[in-house]
């Protein structure tokens, strides 16, 4: 069964209720019990953290336990090259994912430091994609 | 019927010969033929051009005549606001699509004039990101 | 009697459909019939493409063949090299047109390679922009 | 009957001395004369100073005291936000006007802060920028 | 009995008329009767201007005969260097003031060549950021 | 009764002891005693920390508790988006303190990610910074 | 018998009557007569377009029908990622070729996409930068 | 007894797991160990975390409990100014420890706000960098 | 007998008084006293102003009046595109004078607009410079 | 007889047994005796100096002994302001050569301060470099 | 016996006498005779030149000779590529040293074009730098 | 006596010769009799040298023998942090000269790292430029 971990950076925590003209009106808890239902083959785990040191220490743990993990770091992409180091040192497949089109926003939420590390990027897709970072590891 | 295009951009007809280290070794026909079968409940079109011109009117026909379209510009995501303007200009909403990891490469290829006028952004999963994008078409 | 040759480039079909609160809702066509009715005394062509290449071909053509080109080359202002060398290389005198005020929209919209080789610019008067241009051909 | 101001701004008192290759060697006083025969529907001012806060009271001033403003500001357009802030506070419309094509010159001259602020802008027609600007007010 | 100066700079002078969603709607003049009303132990002068070297000469003349100054020197605080020269060459202390929130417009707004040279930087406050300034001087 | 917090960054912890020729020789201590005092119709409490996540954690909390937020993030202004995010995702007006005029010191202390996020900003004025931020609370 | 393609971009079919004091005033047509003669053993071919996709065609084309291309593909080989794509998709090598020196011109003439996909660059020596690049894949 | 500090953050618990080829394959542990035998006349204690607020914490903790630090902050090294701050905070002197040689790798890695802080830096001598700042810390 | 005419810029009337560890105590009155008895064969005026259009109109009328103008116009030399066109547009010699060594202080001192236009540039003398200009228009 | 100079700068006289992969594994001299029989009718001259004095000394000597200089100044083509001086300052005709293909290495040798001075640069064709250049040479 | 020569470049024989609130009062030899009893176990040599060309000369010189070399550039460190390249063409390990922390001081030491191709530097401790050196090649 | 020394740099052994558009028709010989006649109370003796280093090695000979020193530099003014660190290390004053204007010449010719160490500069006044400078030590 295909393991795959989420996980939610800064203000994430705050979906569905932070402003939902970007980020839309659905709480995380939400969807992610519709991802589970729509995914049943695969064995879903979540975790959020406001604190980068938090998420170092949650993807190193991941490694080996999980098949895949789908980051979105908020607004860490832009600043933290230590979370990019810690996806750079482990042998689980990252992909970076965006809600909101980040391209399509502030000048300084045009680069991650992550995207390089992780195996590719979804962004733009509202909660959709996280779906469609779970439906390429089911698939590959 | 979900109507599709896919749009490849310059040497993208090359795929499967071109740099396999980056591009890997399956032609483009040949996935076709597999997303074609993956998805039967789609109506999927394909077209691919080196000319940044027929790109943009490709755009602009497909536009009332498809419910989304997938683009692959190749170089000309980094090199072109006409294909961008393109995109603003009509209704049908627009995936980028790249097969490699765009922010893993050299530093011209970080930039993409169209990200910020597309619906959203999906690459770096070979050619499993076209898939991703018509899954988003298809469910959505 | 005075010849002047309009070229439109890329996106510039669509115009009074696209993105009406920047560019107006009156097409090209209509509008040129309203400059022809205007100048009588000037013979007037036009001539569109979406494409790099054939921009440059008609520059090139044009040469010797009219007194005075208006050219609005849309996107390719600010990426084209190759429009700005046609224009070094010919005789006729050619007036940069926009209908948007490029200055009032996004960064890369500011800087045209073409300003530094024609004789003028004109931006910012809507379709008007194409009539000063004329205007002056006429009259000088 | 369309009442317009024209504003000079630094140095341009010097025009038909100054420079003569680039800024010809007419007078404004005789190109002026020349306006007003050619646009005897329009009532015409001009207003020249080498101080940009005279040229800051003279915009605020004009407004609502004229249709239409045509500015040349001189080099103060390459410099003073404190111009670009009169323009945006005030209802009538101004269009930015150069004798020289700016685009053509050294590289300091290719930014206006002013440019955004108007309507449009007018440039490298020598004397006849002022008389497309004239035109434009007269006919919208 | 503590006196204070406050300086307008370009533009000031249009407060409560001038892009009401920026500035509000109350004239300068009502809010220094407020002001006089709200810190009836302080002397207050006003002064403003649109000449950069007017209120350098002002800045000069108020040397020793005042406690402080609340400079909010509009577009100037952007571009002036020899404004900031002249409140490094008094004694008196200076507060940068700002209506708005500098930081939330224009990039090109974001640097101000006077705050280095301040006590101190208010900003953003609407009309309370000269309140402010002078609850300062008041206090200190 | 009004409501306000004082949120303290990093090495914030260190007033009094740290620098003091920055900072002063007072401990934030002794000077939230005195605001106490100054101001009994406001009820004030305090946050410190040195972990940006933490600081997250509080503003997302104190958001529909406290009538305003004053934030000294300390470095983190500088580096923190993630902070900056926060401060845009709750309906609690925050304005953004420091102690000492940060653009008279080090060119990466000049840039604060959190200003374009907050009603204003207030620095320089020492330990007064606070009080302001405070007394605009209290007036508005 | 060695097949050398010449491919030549934007505008060179004006060679010999554009800029003149830039470019010279041979025709490519009179000089790639002079080469044919003076490389008896080589067999040589030519083409040229004003369009960006065509010169890629063409690279695509020849990949395998050639020893070597000598490729001027003038103001694209500034801008055109896409070429550059093309050269490195392909096995036969390419020189790049320019008639003038293009360090010694306009500072956007500096930066050629191409160079670093190529084999090496000869440029400055008029028409007999193609000679040395016949040369070299002739001996080589 | 000389008392130093070894202060190891992002990632660094990894070490001798994470990219070996960068660096190497022995644990901290075990250096620790080699070092403490190597310095007998040293007191030895070292420190661990991946979140930024913890090392900031142990910098101001150790501030006179110990006669140095030797601080490899991993990537926080090039994103932290609230590390540099605590540095400049304290008295005891700080040395600035990379087991890689960090100008040989990503430009991103090139520049460390922590350096101008710090009394001197190490780095590129493999776990030998850690010894050379005791050696450094023993000797003066 | 040569005709030199000294014009003093921004903040200039406070020589003396003004931060005279960087500009001296002597005034300029003094100097120019002094000036005046080291060279009995010159005819030496000076003027003063904060204004920068002054300035302006100071050059233009002094066109055919001297024979040379040593121009310090503090902090307007590293401003002032329109001073810089001034001395452009006339045909007195000018050499741009700094007391001090605008090189060895703020990075935005380094750049002048002026030196381009000027004859030469004399710097970092003290009141010496203004006699090294006049020794200059002297002797030549 | 046509006499031409090879200047070698910084350390090419390694040329053989320095980095073979990127210049190739045959010493200067052996190529240079290659050369000799190659070009019968020219007469050659080589100079090899690690100094960029004694490259500047050579290059003003060679003026009006040489008909030509291909200069392979090695690392100073990047940072030589002072030998792109000595080829303005001669009127014997000069090459700029490189061995690899700079374009395609470092970004810091991607600039030479020479080629702007130099007839025109040929690189990236391994010791065939020099042979194109007296090819030049030898028939114009 | 380990053999390690010390090469000191522009300036460093002035060490003693020059800046010595920089660089101590303690001159080149002295040191060099301390660290000679300190490391009776190396064999130490030591060579110090103003002249770039020379550096390059002794690091070919010191290939095969020395089993190390502790390289003190001084302000060549920030400006020769050349030095860079004999450390890359040479198979001894060279490791950069400094005596001050070039961090902490002016913008233009920050980047060492040598530090890439050495294996390590150190910097910022005085005399020590160099004995930090020797005591890493003594010991591996 | 006042001893003065003229250090003349790169390819200004050259002068009378090179480029005389731009440097003059006089030698330095030439002009430097023309001095020594000028100035009988000062002792004047020259150096030139296309050497960097060995301009250094003058500078710190010239220590303590010399009342000041007139720095030609040539291009080294632009390239050399090491003659600038001689300059600073030094007591003698040194004044930067050049004999055209470089701030109306290349870009790259604007910036001297020099000008910060020396007394002053003074530029654009021919071969008066050094007379101008040896004036100053006269005098002073």
């Amino acid at each position: 069964m295909t393991k795959i971990l989420i996980i939610n950076g800064a203000n994430l925590n705050l979906l569905g209720k932070r402003e939902p003209e970007i980020y839309g009106n659905v709480s995380f808890e939400k969807y992610f019990h519709f991802l589970q239902k729509e995914f049943p083959e695969v064995q879903l785990a979540c975790f959020q953290s406001n604190s980068e040191g938090a998420i170092i220490n949650k993807i190193q743990e991941a490694d080996g336990h999980f098949d895949g993990i789908a980051l979105n770091a908020g607004a860490y992409a832009h600043t933290s090259i230590a979370i990019a180091d810690a996806i750079g040192a482990i042998q689980t497949p990252v992909i970076e994912v965006h809600i909101s089109n980040i391209f399509a926003r502030e000048a300084y939420r045009r680069h991650s430091f992550l995207s390089e590390r992780c195996q590719g990027v979804i962004c733009g897709f509202g909660m959709a994609s996280y779906r469609l970072a779970i439906e390429f590891f089911a698939n590959h």
